[in-house]
């Protein structure tokens, strides 16, 4: 993780914000795997399962609340 | 995802974010399986496993919280 | 979902609130398993299955958070 | 569930809150599974189990969250 | 669980209010599993299963919100 | 955990606060299971399956909402 991947939780739109978050939840799975290899054979398998799928959608919308929060809420 | 899925978090009503919700969730799966036809598949065998519909709707509960506060709870 | 399900999200009563919250947790079920019969099917299984009790129980009190909220605790 | 079980989120103690959160918690499951029968079952069961119980701590934490802010932290 | 073990949410550090999020995620244990003899024994078993551990720092994580917001984050 | 790993929740950028919520999550993990030699050894099997990985990084995504609150969102 570089230093400077995370410079600011502000974004110029919801969108944006949104990616943003998935963004978070990639990083938080590279926290506990930093090798792309693993990270990107084990998607392959998880992209096929729908509690693996479901499970990140939790994460991505837990992350999107902070991000939101943040922006408070792109008003 | 094209540009202009998620426009804002702010609502007419509060049906209309719980919609928002539910279409939130669904990006987040998106986020990591992108293909239709791979997801509408795992769709017609988790619909039918209670576990996955329970782990569903708490998707939709926590993307329900973030657009219920952008829209200040509609008060 | 018809259009007029959830037309707010303030009650009367914390109680009235929780009900509410029950209802948001099988509206997110719904979402993704809009069947009756197969929801009643499935819910007769899980019903007796621990683990999937705590987890409904976990999505009920999201729900209740979202819902406490928007009535400022009823305080 | 009758109608006074929830009269209000306020407690005079953090500890009061506690035990309302446990209380939450407890009448999640009892949404989906109304038989006190079937829930003193299965309680046997999952207070076996360390995977169930810190699930279950989940929940009451998430309960917690909603009837501390209720209070303002009893501050 | 004695009438006193959650006097309060503030705490002189936020390291204190960590050992107070640690603490009732355990109390939430208790809540379901009263014997302590019980919760020793599985806690043997769970301390060595990944799924448990990250399951269990989980509930900290959200007691911790919890502990931050009262007491204003130790700002 | 010695008295002094963490002193406060205040990061100057929210890279450094990412960094403290994935700290805050390998101590929640340490409280139930203090061996660094059993943690080691059980990060390299769950740092190889998919679902931990998701789970550990909703972890992290709960200790960030934490810190970026502490820090107003680097606002």
């Amino acid at each position: 993780m570089s230093g400077t991947w995370l410079a600011t939780l502000q974004t110029e739109t919801p969108e944006d914000g949104w990616n943003l978050a998935v963004k978070l939840s990639r990083m938080g799975v590279k926290a506990t795997q930093p090798s792309d290899e693993v990270r990107t054979r084990l998607r392959s398998v998880y992209a096929e399962d729908a509690d693996s799928l479901i499970a990140s959608s939790q994460v991505v919308a837990m992350n999107f609340q902070t991000v939101a929060a943040a922006n408070n809420y792109w008003r």
